[in-house]
């Protein structure tokens, strides 16, 4: 992953990291094969049988994870309005990136107490996304086993907050800092 | 896929088939690989070495697809304005689902003239999104091979319509007709 970063990423200004080359909007499959390889090894023997992602780039991953560790894969949806109704659970989010507010729902129908529950995304930064992920588990009385992220912006702080909370986080790539020149991973 | 749709989807008022147990926001992962080594069987041998589709619930199935005939998938994304950069290839598209339009981009960088590209899709239904996928890959200069659709509702006829200009389009399972209790599939 770090060799991925530093040969198809790009720094922009505002400390963004584009990886549109192969993680979002183009996918390269053989690495996103071996990505999900990675993720259900490090979660293989922990029991879990379902993934929950957020549209719309974490589909690929959980996807593919999904396939590997041959368990279903849900994904939330994101809703612009907050209006609640009986059939849903959800979490209201604040995105950073985009800078507005989202309400992030899943039916009921596809989570539930029986859940043993791993998070997959493709980003983690501060956080807001897997923090709304973890509240649907929580609603739907699921167990959340942990999360597993393609890239980690370690120092935005999510992933260390949640690590606090004693939430286990696997990111395939950690990143510690980041100059418009330079790419230091965490190790 | 008929079975499939006839133990999991509920047709809604409206002509709506809701599949989201095993093709959108659930995902059977079994099944999307059993789809994807399809595709890949029905496609192989024809010089694919892209895949195209649009966020977001075509992603998983791309994906899958994508792993299964390694090559890299592009997605499309969604925007609400019409704006248009240099940047960027795009097409406007009304969605009847939604009731709304959105104008699809994709990035100049993922997409050229070197291209032979598959579209893949969940839903097929009046064939605005694969028309505004086809735009884009005519203003890539790139070359169209061909579609392939997990669900095609025949009855709004967008399949149809594309085969008759001579264009390939394969649907894994094609409903000719639904009523409230009943599914009629082409066969």
């Amino acid at each position: 992953m770090q060799e991925m970063i530093l040969a198809e990423g790009k720094v922009l200004p505002g400390g963004i990291l584009k990886v549109g080359s192969f993680l979002n909007q183009k996918i390269d499959t053989a690495f996103l094969a071996e990505m999900a390889e990675e993720i259900a090894r490090l979660y293989g023997g922990c029991g879990v049988n379902k993934i929950l992602t957020v549209e719309s780039s974490g589909i690929a991953i959980a996807a593919a994870v999904g396939i590997v560790m041959k368990v279903p894969v849900v994904f939330a949806k994101k809703h612009r309005s907050s209006n609640v109704d009986g059939e849903t659970y959800g979490a209201d989010v604040h995105s950073f990136t985009h800078g507005t507010d989202y309400r992030m729902v899943v039916s009921r129908d596809y989570i539930g107490p029986e859940d043993r529950v791993l998070l997959v995304d493709d980003f983690l930064a501060n956080g807001q996304a897997l923090n709304g992920l973890i509240k649907i588990v929580e609603q739907a009385g699921a167990e959340l086993v942990g999360c597993a992220i393609a890239i980690e912006k370690c120092f935005q702080g999510g992933g260390d907050a949640l690590r606090e909370k004693g939430i286990r986080v696997e990111s395939l790539g950690m990143i510690e800092s980041m100059t418009d020149d330079s790419i230091t991973f965490r190790v």
